[in-house]
Formats: structure tokens, C-alpha cells, sequence
């Protein structure tokens, strides 16, 4: 039998089971066991660890330690608890994950585009008001962040007749996009799009990304989208500009503490739409199937996976 | 000059002027005029009546009237207010409806499928709880009426990844989508729907279609989607399926009575999201295209275009 695989968790029990389980199914020959259940003999035999939101002392103690594969595709919280130059990172990637980020920006793409915060409010209130229709064709989105979660974004808005511009740190190309780069462009593309989708992983460059300034480059009337992490936004500072009317909304899965604090002005604030880290769940089957394949190849090659630039952040 | 088209409606003021405006600007050479500003004499010549909801007298008043074109492409209030062996009525088919349609079909069976009145609900709680999610493929979403609308709704539910099956009076055949026809179809159809979206026209044999027995045949937890005519649907029985719980939510664009009365259950109904006939509205520039190229057809050739089935009702 190879060496142990540890699986170093700090998430709800039932979440870890079904990891556990669904590691398990996709690598029968593997010896995959919770990090607690180890004995010092078998943790000095680790080479993989597959964590989500590790204690890092129990990465450290794993001596043998090749690589680490994260069950999240956002890593910035592993990239800086543990030293820089420890194992590497292996983010998840997982095709089935893009799928399901790209039908969230569509359903709440939709969501801005059809007005349904309005026509919520207006039943409340009992109102019969009919909203002018927006073609997609007549509405621009600019999706934040052009890594395999923001392509696929794209494609699945232009597929339903969105105009779709995209914007990344380096100049990338995306077919029926118009794409934006660096400071400059951030600011073009900000000025064009009626709705923002904010995709980027969160770095050291992308932490408060949009603040005042960038909010105030904003088309008015703009709504934004966070699927991201909540410290890419400044949230006094997207408060401010949903107060002052120059945004009508702001769809936010993602917050600088979650749980969302009971006292947030999010919660209630007329023009933010809350939700609880939903929009791109991890499939426990794929993602199990996606780790399986990286563990078979450095099982046959001794290779790792591509691994995460710990300078740049993912 | 050839003979005046009579515009005759009876719907907001400002509507109408961007109808007039439209047909003016699809059709330059046609003398379009309101019905209310036509002398006798020009009563008297009048071929072409292009209707939304007419006073059935006016249309009387036209003694060489040929056909009638609907600016809607529903027309069970014409039908039944106009004389049956009356002009031709032609509906307005316009391809930017269907693909406006579709997808509306598709941004409020995500709606359903992303739990959005439920997060809805638990934000105003401030609740932070993930519900499990559901993909596409997991669902059946099943399309009563297989006509323009619901056969372009299909199509854009399976581009979305959902299966789907479709039903209609007479048997029909959509690429990819399981279809049921008849009484029987209808039952067998509802069995396997999570998500029901109603689509038929009114007509003698739709109104009343969605009753209790046909609830009880529905999956339970299932929801409901009426973008077709409110009294497809019995409100009472609706109410009572919603009541137990034996469906989850109704979706409501279309109502019994328009605006939606301030009594209705409707309204308050935590398992109801009550539109405000907005699903599909029409493009006044398509339509106004659709009918400049069904006249120029005419003044060609003398050839009406394909009209209603008055005993069918569409």
C-alpha cells in the first residue's frame, strides 16, 4: 500500500463526510484518512494532503509532504497561512464548478435584467406596474476576471444575446469579448458595462480592486455582481454609492465575514440582494473525480499538478 | 392612395402612440389612422384593421373590412367578442416574442431551480443557510403547449441543460424534448415535471385545464410557471395546492383579472410571485414589421395571411 492521503478539513461534519466519501469512490486503491485520525507513524508517511481551510499546524505536521490539493478553487486563505515556501498549492479546477458559475451569472444576470428585485418589492406592496423590457442586446456586462470561471461566464451571456466585455490583469482574449487590461482599462470597461460580474480570485492586487473610485467610474444606474470573495469590493465604499443612487443594485454572495454579521447594512439595505455562498457549490463527485486524476498522475509520473504562483496569489 | 388602415385599441395612450409610431415607420407608404379620427368616408374604405383589444363596435363599423390583424398573439378576447363568421383574424406571430419568451421561460425556471424566493425570504430574516443545489440535468421541466412559444422555450431549457417534455392537444414532435399529447399525455406529462410552465392558448378547451385533479397529478414539490392566460389556471385550486404544500411556488405573469384585484390571495401569498403580465411583452418595432410584411403580402397578391381557427380558437 503507497503512502497514506490526509484529508485535513475545518468545514461542516456533514460537508466532510461527503468529501470523504465521494475520495473514497473515486480512488478505491487510495488510503484517504482525516488528518485526526492519523497516527504519527502514518503522518510520517504523508505525501498528499487535500484540505479545505486547514489548521496549518497540521500541514506542518506532515514532514514528508509533497503537495497539498485544495477542495476550493479560491486559495488565497491557504496561500497565506502557510509559508511561501512550503509544498506547493494545488487549486481545484473543475470543469463541472465553471459550468455552474456560468449559470449563476446567467440566472442573476437575468435576475438584474428582468427586474425581479423590483417586481418583488411591488408585491409587497401590492403595486401593478409594468417595467420597460431590456433586450440582452441592449445591456452591456463586464465580467471581472477573464481565469476559466470568467470565460465561461462569457460565453454562456453571449450565448443568450449579452453584449459582454472582460477585463484581466494581463491581456487575455476571449472570443465575442471585448476585452480590457491593466488600470486603464479596468476604468474603460467599468464606464461601459450596465452590470458588473466580479470573478476575480482574490490577491494582494485585488483586495478592495473596487472601492470609490472604481464605483465611481461605474456607469450610472449600474448594478454588481459578487461571486468573487467579499474583499475584492470595499463594501462602505459599494454602501455609498447604492445609498446615493449612482448604483440601482448589488448582488452579493460574498462577504468580508461569513456567516454575514447580524449587523450589516446589507442585510437590509433596499437595493443589495444577499446571498449565502451559493452561487458555485463544489460537486463532491466532481471534484473527487478531478483530484483522483491528479493523484493518478504523480502516482504514474511523479509529476504535481500545476500548482498555484504563491507570489501572484493563484 | 390606397385604402386607410384603421388602428383600433383600447390600451394605455402612450402604447398606442408608439404603435402608431411604429407602423408609420415600418410601412411609409400605408395611410395608418386612429379608428377614432376616420370620417364616414374613409370608414366606408377601410380593408385592413390592425386591433388590441377593440371595441367590438368599432370593428362593426368598418362595412368593408377584409381582415384583422392582432397586434397580440393572444386572441381568445377577440375571438370570442367578434362574430364568428366576421373578417379573418390574423395573430401576431413575431419571432422577437417567442426568443423574448424563451426566455423569460428560462430566467424565472432559474428562479425556481437557484431557490431565489427562498433567499429572497431569508435575507428579510436574516437568515445564512445554503440550500443543496440542484443542476439542470436533475430536473424536468415540462412545457404545456407546443406551439411558437413553447417549442422556442424548449429549446432554450435544453440549451440550458435541463431535461425537458412537452405536451400538447395534438401530437407533436420537438428535437429533443420528450413530447405527450391527449388527456392521457397530460397526466403523464405532469407526473414527471418539477417545474410546470404553461404556455397554451385560452380557449374552450384550456380554460379551466390546470384544476385540482390536475394538481393532484403533479410531482410533489413541484412548482408552477403561468405565462399563458389566467383562466388556464383555476385560482382556487391553485391556492389549495399551495395551501398544502403539495406544490412548493407558483410563478404568476397572468391573472383572471388584470390588473391583479388588491383582494386577491395572490398578492400576500408567500409561495406565490405575483408579474405583472411582463413575460413576453411585445417589441413594437418587430411587430410593427411582422404587419408591414403581412400587408405588403396582401396589397401584392390579395392573400390574407394565415388566420385563427375561430372554432379552434387560435
Amino acid at each position: 500500500m503507497a503512502d497514506p492521503i490526509a484529508l485535513i478539513t475545518n468545514i461542516r461534519a456533514d460537508y466532510e463526510a461527503r468529501y470523504l466519501d465521494a475520495l473514497a469512490s473515486a480512488m478505491p486503491n487510495e488510503s484517504i484518512l482525516l488528518f485526526r485520525n492519523l497516527d504519527s507513524e502514518q503522518r510520517s508517511r504523508v505525501r498528499i494532503a487535500i484540505v479545505a481551510n486547514p489548521n496549518p499546524a497540521d500541514v506542518a505536521a506532515l514532514p514528508k509532504l509533497v503537495w497539498i490539493q485544495s477542495l476550493w478553487a479560491g486559495v488565497e486563505q491557504l496561500v497565506s497561512s502557510l509559508p511561501a515556501k512550503g509544498p506547493p498549492i494545488v487549486r481545484m479546477i473543475d470543469p463541472e464548478m465553471s459550468r455552474t458559475m456560468a449559470e449563476a451569472v446567467l440566472a442573476w444576470t437575468y435576475y438584474l435584467q428582468r427586474d425581479m428585485p423590483t417586481y418583488v418589492r411591488q408585491q409587497r406592496d401590492q403595486v401593478w406596474n409594468q417595467l420597460a423590457y431590456k433586450k440582452p442586446s441592449s445591456l452591456t456586462v463586464g465580467i471581472l476576471g477573464l481565469g476559466a470561471l470568467g470565460a465561461a461566464a462569457a460565453a454562456r451571456l453571449v450565448n443568450a444575446g449579452f453584449n459582454v466585455v472582460g477585463w484581466s490583469r494581463s491581456e487575455k482574449s476571449v472570443s465575442n469579448v471585448r476585452t480590457f487590461s491593466g488600470n486603464n482599462g479596468l476604468t474603460g470597461m467599468l464606464r461601459i458595462s450596465d452590470i458588473v460580474v466580479c470573478l476575480v480570485p482574490l490577491t494582494s492586487q485585488t483586495r478592495g480592486l473596487l472601492n470609490a473610485e472604481r464605483f465611481a467610474a461605474m456607469k450610472p444606474g449600474a448594478a454588481l455582481v459578487n461571486f468573487a470573495r467579499g474583499p475584492v469590493v470595499v463594501s462602505d465604499d459599494l454602501l455609498t454609492a447604492l445609498d446615493n443612487g449612482h448604483l440601482t443594485h448589488a448582488v452579493l454572495d460574498v462577504f468580508d465575514t461569513e456567516p454575514l454579521p447580524p449587523d450589516s447594512r446589507f442585510w437590509h439595505h433596499p437595493s443589495v440582494s444577499v446571498l449565502p455562498h451559493i452561487s458555485a457549490p463544489t460537486d463532491f463527485d466532481t471534484a473527487a473525480t478531478v483530484i483522483a486524476g491528479n493523484i493518478a498522475q504523480f502516482r504514474l509520473s511523479g509529476m504535481v499538478p500545476g500548482s498555484v504562483d504563491t507570489a501572484r496569489g493563484y
